[in-house]
């Protein structure tokens, strides 16, 4: 299947800017501005001498009927029961992370900004929560270029959400959705994709830094090309003295979906032969690592670990901890 | 086998006043206090019209060597290496309830006051930081009499901690710790058990209020005898429009041990027997029924779902809401 023809289904269902916006359910925002709300939205933890903070974005629902594109309905209303979450919607969350080394900021993905769901766009108030600044952070790296990882590095006012940061991105990535002659060629529904990736990076084309896999893209932090979702789809190594972390990214939505079955394709998955070569690959590494794993789309904190068994893989969430370990 | 003959077993193992006081294990308190601590340790959500709160005290360190009375310490080590915890100590949470009914409150027990582990007690800035004050609450709803479910209603100093609380209790638990003659025969181990219930009641006796099983506690609010774990330990269902909470206090200790492996039996189990009886008949209720759950000593928000299946039970954790639902 060649890169267009991918290009072009992936397209046919969803606008890729922002892929939660047009099939978001009608929900009201009420109880988030209640006195009555929850505790802020971020968690900490360590990785060796790393401490890492899963900062919170909201949540976007979007109905079950056609998200997975090769499951029947009741196959996916059946997973959604086996994890009790209710089998008419789906509550897709979003869980940045911060990683404080030494006072070094980094960020990887930024969430949605001001352009996702209404019931998303808690990044910065729990960001804040959490002690930081946005003007504290050092670098930005971006697992891949859908909306909801990118839209947080710009405003829609075109404004700089973090103005010392050096923004680090996937050379891949960056070669497939800045090739004009790509864009010019895609079908209507996916160009509005192409044309968010301009609007956030064009005006800092010429200082982004492209990273390959492979290579340390900050100290302790490694690059995987784990290709499907997008063309230049990463996960990362995290290490430190003993401590190590599996970046996720976008391996996986939901794991009550597609841990349980990996062979399951989201619609937001561009290639979805090549992810779900990705996805095993990944959950496999996981398995037999025993190591700590953290997933862009995990229920918040969004960090856990991945069992096997009987062939099948399950999600394993921390047990939260008051103090920080 | 005899009250007398199951209080000598319990209180050989454990002095029941705090059960955890004498087993913690070395815990420095410095990761509490950094600027670097987590999100209060509080979680909302509704059950009909009323909303409920989880408000955690924090934890306790366990060695697993002695913990549960009729397993080996390699299986019991399976099983935390299943659910990812460490073979070596576990992490034993305490969540109590807040309950929100039209602006009246209720709690259901009240954490280790200034009486538990050093990595407990802090329940109180929890609960403030939910926006809760300590004088408005109306009632203070007992399941049992452990230290960690009792000591917050008085600190040590004496102090009353719920001025305008009404106070309600198991008449089958007050019966039964409240009877002299019982604590005079009681062996030195358990002694501690009883004073620590006099120390925390016996200021307020007259004004206690016992309440039976199988009748509403407070609106909403029915209590379940399932004794055992002690003699008058009850759990509670709470019901509210289409809303339903099973209230499981300790029908079982922490779920990845005693959900999963519903015949061990925890050391704070005064009748072994009997409890697991109880924590079948619970857990079966619970799977049954897919009701929504709360323990006192799961893992926090310590809220969820029991799953069955190849005759199994499995503790299912709610996806976190930045919305209260």
């Amino acid at each position: 299947m060649s890169v267009t023809r991918r290009v072009v289904l992936a397209g046919s269902t969803l606008a890729l800017a922002n892929p939660f916006g047009d099939k978001v359910l009608a929900q009201g925002t009420s109880t988030m501005s209640n006195a009555s709300s929850q505790a802020p939205g971020f968690y900490r933890y360590k990785v060796g001498d790393i401490e890492v903070t899963a900062i919170n974005d909201g949540f976007a629902k979007r109905p079950l009927e056609g998200f997975v594109k090769n499951a029947e309905l009741s196959q996916v209303q059946d997973a959604m029961k086996e994890a009790f979450l209710s089998p008419e919607a789906l509550s897709i969350t979003f869980t940045t992370l911060v990683l404080n080394r030494n006072g070094r900021l980094t960020l990887i993905d930024t969430g949605n900004g001001d352009l996702g769901a209404p019931t998303s766009g808690t990044w910065m108030a729990n960001f804040r929560a959490a002690g930081f600044d946005p003007a504290q952070v050092d670098t930005v790296v971006i697992s891949h270029f859908h909306g909801d990882h990118i839209n947080g590095l710009r405003l829609k006012d075109g404004t700089a959400v973090f103005p010392k940061a050096e923004v680090m991105v996937p050379a891949t990535e960056w070669a497939f959705w800045m090739e004009d002659a790509r864009m010019n060629q895609a079908p209507e529904a996916m160009k509005g994709g192409f044309q968010n990736v301009r609007r956030v990076f064009a005006p800092i084309a010429k200082d982004v830094k492209r990273y390959e896999a492979d290579k340390e893209v900050v100290p302790g932090l490694t690059a995987i090309a784990i290709p499907g979702h997008t063309p230049g789809h990463t996960s990362f190594m995290l290490s430190s003295g003993g401590g190590k972390l599996i970046v996720m990214s976008d391996v996986t939505n939901h794991p009550a979906l597609f841990v349980r079955n990996p062979d399951w394709s989201a619609v937001f998955d561009m290639d979805a032969d090549l992810a779900r070569l990705s996805r095993h690959r990944m959950l496999d590494l996981a398995a037999s690592e025993r190591a700590q794993v953290a997933f862009y789309h995990a229920p918040f904190p969004a960090t856990g670990y991945i069992g096997k068994e009987g062939g099948r893989f399950r999600f394993v969430p921390v047990q939260w901890s008051a103090a920080v370990l």
